[in-house]
This record gives structure tokens, C-alpha cells and sequence, in this order.
């Protein structure tokens, strides 16, 4: 089959007609990629199909009760294959394997898609894919359970940070309002996915915010998670989630970056957040990554000093008439 | 004439019937009613009508910007005053004068409300008075213009966190697609309302923080906010607006509590915040306070350690088996 973009209403027909399908989510999951992974493994079920997602070992305990009941079982032949938030390749889990070259259907909103797979259903104008989803389980189903809204909430709501990014437009309101309507309680999950920190997350905040370092007359804001600081505040994977949103937020900031130290001391995850007259997947792609006009990123093996200083210089270039330091 | 309730549509009849108009705002005004009372003026005024609203000496910055261009000239004779948001007199400005004891139309969302109005627009169900707004000025004028929803967006989404209060309903979140669409930008107004925060701000976070009390087992948390740490921090009013839902935000704390030295030492200002199966409201009636279930408050003319004390004194009947030091 020749690679195609196809409607929700063709997803919807070709999901019809099939059977026996392994859902997949990407690295390092995040709320969309794993509500959207159990809505549909559930909304297909409901169908009368056979649907399970395959298991993804870097799931965190904040999500893994919206997907883990719909984990493949050992011996589980799947006929067709699904990614859900994936725009690339190298965003597969790792233990993708054997299904990484026979992707059937790509389900996405990310205008960096690939087109990987053999078809692709791909809508960037939504914030989230949990809004697609959405329709093509309407379009499936005609309805939507209590367990796929609540699924969905979570994918709609944690892509937008609770509705207050700037990808956040009138349809995503509007599917929000349908999902709670169709019965996810958007109080207890508010509560558990947004209104809840952990102490160490408060401690690692805490941390996060002294330390701020301020570039071109503010308008640069570089905050720093080393793997020291991640340990004194006893803190885990949740416990810093979204947390590329905080310097950002400082009045005045127009690029908020966030470098994190990984596995080692020479291996450094970097997220851009920009205003819109900054173009943060422009600033990644220099360094090799990509991303959405105001969220992107990249990763360097070098250390957070040599991350910073090629990161100014290259900011130089998007602020010329700044000073560097702020 | 007596006073009576009446529903949306007649209280657009009324408006339709009548003329000059007067709207006031409530003590420590917030979001939701200056954006209503900014929507409510500038619809009015597109009906064809005069309507001004009465200078609020405690607007701050934050929220001038919705409501400044309707301040009532000097000279101006209202025929009719409306509140909006009000729910009893002891709210009402500082300035009210010769208004006070003759208000038209109160249309306002809090079950507490006294029904001091000749006529009262109440809905309890709806998470800001500014979803009625809309629905008001709907019956009224068929259509929102973009500077009446830039308004009401403001209303909705403060009196909601951005959406992720307890109170947000679905109506909540379809009533903000419709101002989306009817030319509110969300991305500008979210940027400024929530995700935009000063140094001071951060300071002032840091500060809190670091200070919590944690009491019952961990269910209480409460921040204190002294005269002292504000000047430290450099802070002004805007920079502790929605600061009450930070202590109910730690992990287990079912009861969040700001006490906050306002104008003197023995002048305090406390915010209560709970989760569901505790009343907030209950609890500030304790100290001759109110509000909504899950938030509510009240002040004392007392200092912080008195008010903690009586506090916690007052916290034993609502967790009688847990040790008061958590």
C-alpha cells in the first residue's frame, strides 16, 4: 500500500472493517500519547475489536492508570498496527522491535509528522490528539464511554496545561465540555493531574526558581535541573512534569529554555517554550530537534555549561540588538 | 416593588425596557466582576444604551484594563443600578454611598446571595457570574462583540483558575469556546491573566513555601502571607491574587488555608479551600465567614498566632480523629 493521508471519517471506516490491533505510545509518554492510547484500545473494544496498547517501559505512575488495563498480553498476535501522538521514527519506545517497520495507521496532530506510516490521519490544528481520537471514536461508535472521556480528558487537558497554553483553541474547550458530558470527571482529574504536588515537586520548584538565570535584557530565561538537584529534593520523573512551562512564565520572558541533566553528567535534554515572536522549533532545530513553533526541543551529549553557552550563542542570532547577559 | 428572582430572559427584557444604567463592583474586585461588569457595560452600550460602571477604588492593574474605560463620568445620574457578582452588602465598595440601599438588579452566581435587590438574576449552578453574562447579553443583543468577550473570557477563566478549579463545569468550558470564537483571544489574555508571573511573585511563592504548616496527619496546610514577607518580596496585591489555592495544592491536604496580615498586626484575612468531603464554607461560618463549599473565608481583628490557634481549635470537630500536628 502506497503511503496516504486519510479524513477521520476513512479512519473511522477503515478501523470498521479490521481487526486484532497493538496500539502504540512514544517515549517518554506524556498525558496525550497514553489517554489516547487508552481511549481508543477502549473505544475499539466497545466496537467488538480486539485491542490492546503495547506496554511502554517508560510509563510513569501519573499515567499509567489511564492505559495500563489495556496492556498486549504475552502471545498476542496483532494484525494491525497503531502509533497515537507519534510524529517520528526515533520517538518509538524502545521496545518497539519487530513492529517498528510495519506501522498500519498514524493517528497525530504534530505538523513534524513524517508520514511513516501507511496511512496517516493528521489534524495540526488541534492541541491535542486526544481531540482526534475523540472523533474518530464519535464517528466509530457514535458515542463515547465514561472510561474513554475520562481517557480523553486527560489527553485533551494535559496537552494545553489544563487549558492555559497558547496551542488551547475553541474545539479543545468545546471536547473538553463533551468529555465531561460523556463522564469524565474533570474535578478528580484536575485535581490528580494539575492541582496535586508532591512535596518534592514543591522542593524541586523551589530550587528551580532561585537558581533562574536571566539573558538579553530578560527576554531569556534559562532554568537548570541538574541530577544533584534531583536527588536532594527526592525527586522522581512525575515530580517534574510540565516543569519546561516555568521559566517561561516570568513577565517580560519571551524564550524560556529548561536544561535538564539525564543519565549522566554529558547528556542534557533542552526545552524551548517561546512567546509568539520567538520560533522555538526554529532554536532547536539548530541543535539537531524540532518541535512546535512555541515548544520544541533537543538533546546534546555535553555537559549543562557547554549546553548553555552554545545555546546563548545561537540566541544571539534571534536577539541581535540585546545584550547578552539580562 | 417587591423583590423577586427572575430568570436570563427577563432580565433581558428588563435591560431591552429601560435605560442609564449604573454597575458596581464588588469589594477587592477580582476577575469575574469587573469582566462582567466591563461585558455587561460595553453590551449595553452596543443596545443602544447608556451604562457606566462606578469607579472601584481598589481595582488593581491586573484587572483595570477590562472595566477602566466604563468608569462613570462625574455628573452622571444612573436611573437603574446593577451589581454584578455581589452577593451581600457588606461586599459592596467602599464608595457605594448613595447607592447602597437602592439596587435594581443583582445577577449574581454565590448561593449565599441575600437577595438585597428589587430583582435578583441568580444561578448557583454556573462556576462565574460571567457564564450568565453571556447568556444575558445573548438574549439581549443576539451576538457577543469581541470586546464584550475578551471581558467575559476574563470573568470565566479567573473565577476557574483557567478551568481548573472544582467549580468548572461543562458550561464553563463551552461558554469559553464560544468567547474564543466570538474574538476573545485566549492565548493573549492567558498569557497576561495566568501564565505571566513577576519576580516578586515568584519571591513571594518561595516564601510560602518554604513556610507551610502541615497539621492533622498532613490533611491541613496552612501559609501564612505577613505584612513583613510582602515588603520583603517587594510584593504588591496583584502578585497574591489566587494565592489561596497553594496550600491545598500539597499532595493529601485536604484543607488549604491562607491567613493573611492585611492593613495591620491584628487585621487578618483568611481563605479556606478544601477538597469535597470537607465544607469550607461551614468552617469560615465558624468565624462569622462564608462562601462556597469549597471555598470560602473570612477575617478577624486578630493576630496570625491567634487566628491559627482558634483555627485549629475549630478544625478538631472536622478531624476529631487525627492529632492536631501532622
Amino acid at each position: 500500500m502506497s503511503k496516504a493521508k486519510i479524513s477521520i471519517a476513512e479512519t473511522a471506516d477503515w478501523l470498521k472493517a479490521r481487526d486484532n490491533f497493538l496500539i502504540i505510545t512514544h517515549r517518554r509518554p506524556d498525558g496525550d500519547t497514553v489517554g489516547c492510547a487508552g481511549a481508543l484500545a477502549q473505544g475499539l473494544q466497545e466496537a467488538g475489536k480486539t485491542a490492546y496498547v503495547l506496554y511502554n517501559p517508560e510509563i510513569t505512575p501519573r499515567y499509567a492508570r489511564f492505559v495500563e488495563e489495556y496492556w498486549m498480553l504475552d502471545g498476542y498476535k496483532p494484525e494491525y498496527t497503531i502509533t497515537v501522538d507519534i510524529a517520528t521514527y526515533d520517538l518509538f519506545p524502545h521496545n518497539v522491535g519487530e513492529y517498528n517497520s510495519k506501522i498500519s495507521l498514524c493517528i497525530d496532530h504534530h505538523p513534524s509528522n513524517s508520514l511513516y506510516a501507511e496511512l496517516t490521519c493528521l489534524d495540526e490544528t488541534v492541541a491535542s490528539c486526544g481531540e482526534t481520537i475523540y472523533e474518530i471514536l464519535m464517528a466509530l461508535n457514535g458515542s463515547i464511554s465514561p472510561r474513554s472521556a475520562e481517557c480523553l480528558y486527560a489527553a485533551v487537558s494535559t496537552d494545553t496545561g489544563c487549558f492555559v497554553f497558547a496551542n488551547t483553541t475553541a474545539n479543545t474547550l468545546r471536547t473538553a465540555a463533551l468529555l465531561i458530558e460523556a463522564g469524565a470527571s474533570n474535578r478528580k482529574l484536575n485535581r490528580m493531574l494539575f492541582r496535586t504536588k508532591t512535596r518534592s515537586r514543591i522542593r524541586i520548584e523551589g530550587m528551580i526558581n532561585s537558581g533562574l538565570e536571566f539573558y538579553f535584557d530578560g527576554a531569556v530565561a534559562i532554568a537548570t535541573i541538574t541530577r544533584e538537584m534531583m536527588e536532594s529534593a527526592k525527586a522522581e520523573e512525575d515530580d517534574v512534569d510540565d516543569i519546561a512551562s516555568m521559566p517561561g512564565s516570568v513577565k517580560g520572558v519571551l524564550v524560556g529554555v529548561t536544561i535538564r541533566e539525564m543519565t549522566s553528567l554529558r547528556d542534557c535534554k533542552v526545552s524551548v517554550r517561546t512567546s509568539p515572536q520567538v520560533n522555538a522549533g526554529a532554536i532547536s532545530e539548530r541543535f539537531g530537534g524540532g518541535g512546535h513553533p512555541m515548544a520544541a526541543g533537543y538533546t546534546l551529549e555535553k555537559t549543562v555549561a557547554e549546553v548553555k553557552k552554545e545555546l546563548l550563542d545561537v540566541l544571539k542570532d534571534f536577539f541581535p540588538e540585546a545584550a547578552t547577559s539580562g
